[in-house]
């Protein structure tokens, strides 16, 4: 099935940027990782002079029916409550989209109490009710259900490109959502379940079997959910799917596309099943503290830009990273080549 | 000998620093590697509500007489065309303190050649003179010599902090001087010579061995060369001395220190054979790409914040890592705490 036009890049264009990286005067790969970078936007944008426009974090939020079974330290009302800090403008996301100048947006894809007659600005209703039902139970969503997610997602997208947006984050706030994004690794790489669970907020050690436990049952339960949809629909999350569908849509759309810690990763992961594709739009902002991610990066040959053992989600990593791209588009226009300098090469 | 009187900072305040970062509405420890620098920017600040201001890199330059015996990639001319690059703004140093609003001045601690005639605002001439002698055949400068460019460093130091600086990165230009920099390492850490010796800006195989043979010659040759500034006059360039007498004075100013690349850590590790004390005001930026970094950060148990295979000095670690120092300051600031926000705890 497919859902999106996600077209790969043209690779045309390859050796002239890499001619242009070269000539900078800087020893052949002195910028390391910033080369690899910059590349990679000028791919994208197929251009030897790239630049990012009206940069945005798009932060989903949605609750879990999994969180009923007391997968995770904090209880579930802290999602609605986080979503009225991130309006309230103190969270930690807030803070770091102001300092680099990010537009930030919250969307509603489905918060448990919702935030009827709440009129706020960056708030985006994309709701699709009270939160997912409890995987362990049955299915987090139905089949209609999870393709609705993906377009929603997609039109939020389609929404932001009209501001002239290029590259755009995505981040998470959903109590539970480590539990959908460790079961989704699982089914979607087949490393064993252990290696995709993790503490979460926080877990204790016994919290942490208990987790593995609850979810390896759930895994046992829907052994018969298969196709990529059918998983998403069984264990995802509202958040995590429209996620998906934002992200394809945003690599149709040919922005550059931030991706954040685990859970973002493991919504790239559906959406990469959906199109590979989408891939080559990616730039992995940060390596998580999250038990399961480093695996999950190394399963898609993610090169994370930081590692600063961060595991908060909200799109935090994507923001941090954000002057790193920045960085690599400047050194692109900016830096003198050793022609332009007078300066003596090898 | 004491060349400055550099406090341990108090920790009284750290208890009150931890219950801060604690309290934010974040799960404990959550923004990883950004709580740690927070902390310890309130702790050199002795606040709660840390600030950087006029913040600023120093770019060292001089020559190495040990280039001479072609243990670089480059010609040694290079060293003052790149100083030249520097003032025209086009270097990658340029660019990334560009875009984060950092002064950058320039030193001149000994280029081969030197500038005269030349007026620049963001070049303060410190010359030592041509390079440093041929540390292959005799010491690199005598004793005098030695003091004097620590002297100088400091001096540029004290300048710097009547702007008002509190924030004060260095980096460095200088042909060879990633020879001196790994006699460095190796007599002050007791390292083998061929865990320290790298390619630099570029050494093919023969040639990285070749630079092998010469150092480890020249370290059997002063093998007498003993005591810290013995061994800093012996084997040292004036860029990595005065840069040392810089972060001594910047630790004394209890100035927040940016630590670059290999060659900056290994002023560094010079600094702290004189002041162990000096460490504590550091902030290592990022780990280089040149063979020897990740053991000597290993050896100070420096944290690097950013790991993106950089080896180009000149600060840019410094630059790049600047934002990420931002982002502590801010989320100390500016996040909401659970109370404030109304935010459930575990």
């Amino acid at each position: 099935m497919q859902y999106f036009d996600i077209q790969s890049t043209d690779k045309q264009i390859s050796e002239a940027i890499r001619h242009k990286i070269n000539h900078k005067t800087k020893p052949v790969g002195a910028l390391g990782m910033l080369e690899t970078v910059a590349a990679q936007i000028c791919l994208i944008q197929q251009t030897l002079s790239p630049q990012l426009t009206a940069p945005q974090i798009l932060v989903f939020a949605a609750d879990h029916g999994i969180a009923g079974e007391g997968v995770s330290s904090y209880p579930a009302e802290v999602t609605r409550q986080m979503v009225l800090n991130f309006l309230a403008g103190g969270a930690a996301i807030n803070v770091f989209c102001r300092q680099h100048g990010l537009a930030l947006t919250i969307v509603d894809a489905g918060v448990k109490g919702g935030f009827d007659g709440l009129k706020d600005t960056i708030l985006v209703s994309q709701s699709m009710g009270q939160g997912t039902r409890n995987f362990a139970r049955e299915p987090a969503m139905t089949l209609a259900e999870c393709e609705t997610a993906l377009a929603k997602g997609a039109e939020v997208v389609r929404q932001v490109a009209r501001t002239g947006c290029n590259v755009i984050g995505f981040g998470e706030m959903g109590i539970g959502n480590t539990s959908a994004a460790a079961v989704l690794m699982h089914k979607f790489t087949g490393i064993p379940l252990a290696g995709c669970v993790g503490r979460g907020t926080g877990l204790d050690d016994a919290g942490l079997a208990r987790k593995h436990d609850i979810l390896q049952a759930a895994v046992e339960k829907h052994a018969c959910a298969q196709t990529p949809l059918d998983i998403l629909a069984t264990f995802g999350g509202f958040e995590i799917v429209q996620m998906c569908g934002a992200m394809l849509q945003a690599a149709q759309n040919r922005m550059v596309v931030l991706i954040d810690g685990f859970i973002a990763t493991a919504a790239l992961l559906a959406a990469r099943q959906l199109h590979p594709a989408v891939l080559e739009y990616c730039v992995f902002c940060h390596q998580s503290d999250e038990h399961g991610h480093r695996k999950l990066l190394e399963f898609l040959h993610g090169q994370p830009i930081l590692n600063l053992g961060l595991r908060l989600g909200e799109g935090t990593g994507c923001a941090l990273a954000y002057p790193i791209l920045q960085s690599a588009v400047a050194f692109m226009n900016e830096m003198a080549s050793f022609e332009s300098a007078g300066v003596s090469q090898k």
